[in-house]
């Protein structure tokens, strides 16, 4: 049986350790290719690049690995890495593993999940991979378990079609990690404020800061689960349609109204 | 009664021509704050501005009109529209009129309905406006009848919590505009490439190329309403949860790994 083909992106960029814990992992499951943004994209959403080209660079390659470095997106990652040096889908993509949780909210702004979803539109198994902890020298020993088990169920399973998955892996510590949990994306929001500032030639500049607030008690969510020392899993589709909103604008229809 | 506070952003940024044809619009319905990128902004996606911070500048003010570039995303202008030059939320939030579609999976990439979901995160009515044609010298002429409808009914009824609109627009060519139809997003994809060329030094870049291919028939539809010359208007929400999936993966949970 052939080895599944894993390709791997991140958003913190080709230098960040928690990409190099997400290869070694994926290592262990098939052949790897890793074409991530050569600088970091934290927050870059579903950005593409499509008024500059793109430039590609091969760091690194073994047997059963290699490793590009991309000037674009992470969402630029994906398409390139499968359009035009692969020339072929990958089997599995992965994202992350991201510093810092893309749990609730957070999920709209991630460049990790949007690499993820971008994935999932072009129809591919794809999972994201975040660690709740920002810090650039965070503590990924205890996620590999974790991340192994949910990608070989999804090698070995599949996801239904044009779905994908959000994984937030909790820092403990020193807890132990409780086990893994299939929730849904918790309604908790950032409360923002600017930050506002004068430069040194007397003109104002503004910085975002916010704090996270979560008024979503719900125990069948992604915070919960993560707050309570579980590894969340909320499997994700991009159709936004509001399907419940839509027989309530019913009357809203109109003919020609020039 | 107070007018009611509409703030409005777009993609294409401050000088694009469809922003003056919805500012007008709004204008004959409330009071006025545009805070818009300073440059074009197209396929940002959700991308928020972290790493630098934010400046702004006063271009215009007028009675019941403000208007600000500013050096972020459309996501951005949004946040510091209400937390730094407003102080508090407007009744309205509206994004565009984009040039080109974002109907279908463009709504993935655009920076336009980031915007829109940005004012859908913060629980205000929010609704994206684009025109199906990518010129810059597009032919807004027949809009401003349907902008105005539904802005008004919105204005009027209020959305469900957290929820938008995306509206496209047709570009119709002479023909009318048949009316508004009340759709979901078409599961419709780019067919991408990349364009290979070799720098004046020899050295590589790629360029994402792409075809838009519809497989998906349905007539409740935005693909369909708009290639029926109908307006099409799909409320969206922002829970990327596949509800559906979550009972499929229950016996993927598992306890301690480690």
């Amino acid at each position: 049986m052939n080895k599944p083909l894993i390709l791997i992106t991140n958003d913190d960029g080709i230098h960040a350790p928690g990409l190099k814990i997400l290869t070694d992992v994926m290592r262990q499951l098939g052949d790897v290719i890793v074409v991530a943004p050569d600088k970091p994209m934290s927050a870059t959403g579903h950005a593409v690049t499509i008024t500059s080209p793109l430039r590609i660079q091969k760091l690194r390659e073994e047997t059963g690995f290699r490793e590009f470095s991309c000037s674009g997106t992470p969402a630029d990652c994906v398409k390139i890495g499968q359009k035009a040096i692969l020339g072929k889908k990958p089997d599995l993509v992965v994202s992350g593993i991201n510093h810092g949780s893309n749990a609730s909210v957070n999920v709209i702004y991630s460049g990790t999940m949007a690499a993820v979803i971008e994935g999932a539109i072009d129809n591919i198994p794809s999972i994201g991979f975040s660690l709740d902890d920002y810090s650039f020298s965070a503590d990924f020993s205890k996620c590999a378990p974790y991340i192994r088990s949910i990608a070989e169920n999804v090698l070995k399973c599949g996801l239904p079609d044009y779905t994908c998955l959000n994984v937030n892996i909790p820092s403990v510590n020193g807890s132990p990690i409780k086990g893994i949990r299939i929730v849904r994306q918790a309604m908790a929001f950032w409360d923002e404020k600017f930050d506002h500032r004068q430069d040194p030639h007397m003109r104002d500049y503004f910085w975002l800061t916010g704090v996270f607030r979560n008024s979503d008690e719900g125990e069948d969510t992604d915070e919960w689960a993560l707050r309570n020392n579980f590894v969340s899993v909320v499997p994700m589709h991009f159709d936004l349609t509001s399907h419940k909103t839509i027989p309530l604008l019913r009357d809203w229809e109109t003919g020609n109204l020039n």
